[in-house]
């Protein structure tokens, strides 16, 4: 990304009627954003707009959900599902209350949302990507195959293809998926210079002693991906909803379109997106950190400095939709507070 | 407080469809809510109601700014009232964009808001509370009389009172006062068991050759309250903010209101009143943890957990009005998230 607008920004910023630095992080976010806004501008960029914001959440099911790694079965994947299309769900709560467009992409869930219920036929917050039922368990074989990888990538970009030229000038990605901290943990242990054991956490609440288990699980996945790329990886030990997730990044970097990200899961996305196009970190920014083990790692590795620290633990992109306000208000200083000049203040 | 609604309040907050306490710290936000919203009900809340937000600024001068321990001289104080008053001030945007009622008090700022001029007459967000054309340096004598303490408790009562006459449930005070931070300081010396270094920091940027210079100046203020009882202490090295702030508070809890708490000059005003009321600390709820040096501090001594970390150091209320849309989204799964048998999900 361009920056060479960073010290015009700057000096807008540090000229706003406040002590220097006092907005701390939201000073951050506001020059990311204006830094985005002004890309292939003749100048920077006087206000931040933000569109549309709209969440996106992906949800699969994974073949190592067998194993007894999480707290809930598979089948509770497809009935948060349609907990979301109902609006009984956090991140529902938390979308309506912050105001941003909802959508749930069935990424390849056990079997599809029963669309012969009627209040889920035509459903206008339902998105139909399947790229299969389930993965198969990657503690024993090959999640997914290339092709669906492949598939999975191209689905994800059309996704957020679909919402940025439907409007949205904001992407936020949430996920859903019992066992998808398994693969996620997976990814990141092939894919960075972690432990396993710093990549592998309780979800969202296993005992330790199936912790313990968890661990050889995941540890069996990566024993397999020596030597492999980025996209064998995903084959390997990939989700069905965090490939996806995958290439909606790469696609809202190529319409320089800002992503904030939720937890764990959605954060190792960001990062197996970096790997692929390193250019995809200058369009993340970052809501939360999770009690998820393996969170503040994989945001060591991408350098990020989160909005919050709730000591949340639900994914379904609750973070992100809870950081919403404060990247708008990061976007409100920029756009509407007055300098030292226009209010006669003499510091 | 009446808690025996707690358990009750919990059993709902936990049959919400999410892993237990994955909610983090808005769970126990919902909960004191509820609990606060429940007092003198035949049973516990069944919705939190979070009506007409309102931000009360309370503005005052120092006569310690006369020794140089501020970035800015007193005259800033004022200016930055006349900005709130024309909209251009930080809190201004977040109020603004997070639809917060907005009102700054003058408890006694150097010279009244000039009224003469036309923009400023009958201005509708302007209080007048006036204690004084400032306080006396505290450094060098009592920065006011028991007299002022006495009216300055009365004065932030009605003006709390007056905001939830007019229909608000839910308060957040901020301040400005060019020199409260020494102010603020010497008041958590003199009454916690704190010791003055951990209590004294940079304010909105000073030097550390300027901080310890802060440092003796407000020792010589505590130095005269040992064996003065808190409003005695208050008298020697308050604020006419900060003290307005205290009788705020008092009035909230007869109210039974909730305060969402800004940085460290509130959060020792907050700690004040809990000296003078200890119930006062059951209708407070914390904004985020500031730059300053000694707000972790008195946030220990209260026993609070703030929701936001963001690295402010601004003051005006700012960290209050960024941390209201938690609390909303709070509010909002305990209304209106699925139980797990309503939404039929079998974890």
């Amino acid at each position: 990304m361009d920056r060479s607008f960073a010290p015009e920004i700057q000096a807008r910023i540090d000229n706003k009627t406040k002590p220097l630095g006092s907005l701390g992080l939201l000073e951050k976010v506001a020059l990311e954003l204006a830094l985005i806004q002004s890309q292939d501008k003749p100048q920077a960029a006087e206000t931040i707009e933000i569109r549309k914001p709209t969440m996106l959440v992906f949800a699969g099911d994974h073949g190592i959900a067998e194993e007894g790694v999480s707290i809930a079965p598979s089948a509770v994947t497809q009935q948060m599902v349609a907990n979301f299309l109902s609006g009984g769900a956090a991140i529902n709560c938390f979308c309506e209350t912050n105001q941003i467009d909802f959508k749930v992409i069935d990424c390849g869930m056990l079997s599809p949302i029963d669309t012969s219920i009627p209040n889920f036929k035509d459903h206008p917050n339902l998105i139909e990507k399947r790229l299969g039922n389930g993965t198969a368990n990657l503690s024993k074989q090959s999640a997914m195959s290339l092709e669906q990888v492949a598939l999975g990538l191209e689905y994800g970009a059309k996704v957020a293809e679909q919402s940025i030229s439907g409007g949205s000038n904001f992407l936020m990605f949430g996920e859903m998926g019992i066992g998808n901290t398994s693969s996620a943990s997976a990814l990141l242990t092939a894919l960075s210079p972690l432990e396993v054991d710093h990549c592998v956490g309780l979800g969202t609440g296993i005992t330790h002693e199936q912790l313990g288990r968890k661990i050889k699980l995941v540890s069996q996945g990566v024993g397999r991906c020596y030597e492999l790329d980025v996209k064998g990886v995903l084959a390997q030990v990939g989700g069905f909803e965090i490939v996806q997730m995958v290439g909606a990044f790469l696609e809202a970097k190529r319409h320089k379109t800002p992503v904030l990200v939720d937890g764990f899961i959605v954060s190792v996305a960001a990062y197996v997106a970096t790997l692929l196009d390193k250019e995809t970190r200058d369009y993340m920014l970052f809501a939360h950190n999770s009690e998820e083990n393996g969170h503040k790692f994989v945001l060591e590795c991408l350098q990020a400095e989160p909005l919050l620290d709730l000591g949340l633990r639900l994914g379904e992109g609750t973070g992100a939709a809870l950081a919403l306000p404060l990247v708008k208000a990061a976007a409100q200083f920029y756009n509407n507070m007055a300098s030292f000049e226009s209010a006669g203040v003499t510091v």
